[in-house]
């Protein structure tokens, strides 16, 4: 497993602000490193899995507004397979196989109520093993994975600060 | 609300691919648009709060490989102040306020299972206003919010293609 | 009690489709009776509390497109006091006392998402004495009081019928 | 989708009152507005769906003394096909399709604990899709969609009051 | 329904304490009142199923400690051949159908735990039309039917001795 | 612990038919007894707690005709005084403690549903420890504990017939 | 069933420390006994069934450092065969049958939690008679079975250390 | 961490058998192997913590018949806390903390169903943060973590003898 050091994690920390910067503008606010050795190394964190770079949408902005969890309930032993057919749908955002009451949740995006009561009741609910389904309709998303950061990174971070 | 055309679902599907492709090749691959008026376009996707782009990391790849979903019972009237506190903490990767069972939902990602009980314990557990916690290990997540594309999008290519 | 005889019946499956039609079409569509019967009985119907004649309002043509059911918790020994409460909002459209799991259950009529989370975190969430809501959005209704007769008067219709 | 005015809301409000006010009694109320005008005014109302004028019956009143909510829990792919299947029963007074642990709720009116046992295993029960039916009988109902009126309609009147 | 007079209710509650005791004691306790009387009112209250007259054993003193009540869980549209095949069984003391998440509610007495697993493991689990039965053993009982006493008559007593 | 043995149950059955049998009779039924050996047995039967003969009151028969259980969860460390203080009120015709879900398990026999809303909400909900309580309506009672007799009891006069 | 005495309880005592603590040790340490009757008394406590000695396995110091407590639910009538079955498994650490909401619990001892659900997805939820298996991670063991003693005998301890 | 070798598994197999097993017959047993080096190995195995070798109690045995699991919700934030009080108490002879529904998982021991009900009561009940103790009695225990072996060695074995 590839460990990013402290030069690593300034580039990561740039990127997830802007993942289209540059690398001579990234160089500079680093300092002492030139933009050759930054295009390298986040080819390496590319490359190593460590970091995706990428465009994402906010489905707010092209109108699906409607964000909801389901909990869905599988015939036993069939979990996984299930799992890989919900994931399929582009309806859905977020897809795991859970342990507990849930044997595989998912987020879902959609346009309005109808859509996700249609979405669920005619594509999720027909998926061969699918036993039940439970919505639940969030009314506020605070934060999401694509500005996660490591705490014990942003631990250091605080401590040089100080 | 801006509404992105053809073209802008275009740019957006090849960035979602790869964040730092560069404007050239964008107008050599879509074909028929200039490397400027991708740029150009770029910035007005990203204005309007269509897309983000950002380098986002994968909590595996640094060590932080048990993933949770924790649901929040929280004292009647206190739901969006409590959730803001917990997406506060570098722990959690994703923070909603829910409808049903749960007030608050979130995901975490940690190092261990015990970090994991000792993280809700003693920082979730003692937020004002929480009355109970109770999480649950994701064996396996198949899918993101980093990869969705609205499924009228993915529609609409499916036509193009046949 | 009063009991409605047979007219009364008929009487009431007129105007339970058309509030307002005239005692003078009722009279000629029942035959063999008065239009100042008509009224006298209606006037009857009304007193007696069999019917309420009233316009009544369809939420989603007035933009109140989001209906939701809560259901609501309550510390022992308030319940009743709790749902006078919660009659009080002209956000519910419907309150009553429950046995089971839930103590009050309430029908919400509300613009948006968002206002739904707030009414019940900001209202609801705040009357002393709650100790829970669970919140959940209906996506479709399909019969409601209004159209309801009593199912021995329908059997009675039937059987007139064959 | 029709907006109705200032003047709408108070013809609405006095039909909600008594439905059968006469269109000189409103126009004397309401004042500079012709009896012509609100007879105009409601067949607008009614066309555009805004309300329904309808005697609705009190099944207190008749013998229907029995309230019920009841949870019906469907087979996945099934919910609105059994949802129009519950809704023809005259015994239901409400039907919705839901989300979360319920899939189909409905409100019954009957005459005794027996027939509403009875109804539920015998009638509902038989449904085909039909999974479990929870049902919890109703002490007290405060308030039901007949009074209803947008909040928002309610806060302007009380403006004008101050 | 026969309405039993305040004599009839003094004669209940001696027979109550004592089931076995004599007319002419009953007589000269309640005083103004002949044996022969006493008779032919219990014979009344008997007919019209007032009272039985039983001597029951208590299940603890034959061996028979371990109590426990089980839920049971049925098809849709079984619930009442199902109460009826639980009630045949001799190791049931109690049997009803119930509203909410329970179907049919029993009373078990057995000898052991282990017999109880058995009972309901091997007995009660193969009645066609049960779904799933939930155990709970009780580790006290405080009160039982055979010493009710209509509260409003407890009441009268309670006025008369003041 | 005495042990009734085959004479004794065949005194226990006759009386649990009819309390009030006259000891000649009991003696002719069963033969090779005397009326005076069937008096001292009934005497050391209920002396050793064995059985009990109660007229016991059928409270439909005098208008009691609402069945209800409801379970009570009670603070932790107060279940015992809880049940106790249930047990206090004629209202309630079984109470025991439970395991499981449920803290204290009681049985009331009310005149109407509102009685027993009231009943629920006024008096059981105040009593101090007792932190919700659940009631659930109960259509039919088949079987209940004044005709209990010991399954092995049952079995043994199986084997006689044949 | 073998009653041990106070000595019993001392080499109990000793061997739940030490195994393998010799008979000469242990007469020593309990004084006033000979080697060759602590030899006696050992194999009379293992025959009776009192006491097994062994060596087990701290699971994690081995590598199986999840641990996770299984909650089955069965067809009704199967509980026995499937809890056989599922102890079959050198996963499950413990198997018990049980009351209420579970049929079946078990613990598991895995390598991780990837290992842990393909267990449960793959082995226990394909065991015929499996209707439903719910997975809780356990972050932290903190007393078994292997230490256990009875709590009178500890009581009668501390007397005799007072 | 110590990883115990081929021969290491045959002693700790043999120990898990009879734990007092001498150092020659281990020796004669495996071949080729001297009773010095056994005792050598079976040293480091317990200081590396891989085995304990202990007498255990059958609690049955003893007289305590009663196996119960208790599920225990926690103020949260003093999860640990309690859990530590849990352990201590010797009727306790499982505890863990645990995540889902349940904060605290315990196993009890006890001599009858009334010492369990008052343990739970008067004892657990009461320890400072427990919000809620379900019991759960268990009629029937098949396997326990002292005769756990590794899955993996257990396949080696499978493998050396085929």
């Amino acid at each position: 497993m590839y460990k990013p050091d402290n030069t690593d994690w300034k580039i990561i920390e740039l990127l997830n602000e802007d993942g289209r910067m540059g690398k001579t503008e990234i160089a500079r606010r680093i300092g002492g490193i030139s933009a050759r050795t930054v295009t390298n190394r986040i080819n390496v964190l590319i490359k190593e899995g460590v970091i995706n770079i990428r465009a994402f949408i906010n489905p707010e902005s092209v109108g699906y507004g409607v964000m909801a969890d389901v909990y869905i309930q599988v015939e036993p032993g069939r979990v996984r397979e299930v799992a890989e057919q919900v994931a399929e749908f582009p309806q859905t955002s977020y897809v795991a196989c859970a342990t507990g009451e849930s044997d595989v949740s998912a987020s879902l995006r959609l346009r309005s109520i109808e859509e996700l009561f249609q979405f669920v009741d005619e594509k999720l609910g027909k998926i061969p093993g699918v036993r039940r389904t439970l919505s639940y309709i969030l009314p506020l998303k605070l934060k999401d994975i694509d500005t996660w950061m490591p705490p014990h990174v942003l631990d250091e971070n605080e401590k040089d600060k100080s």
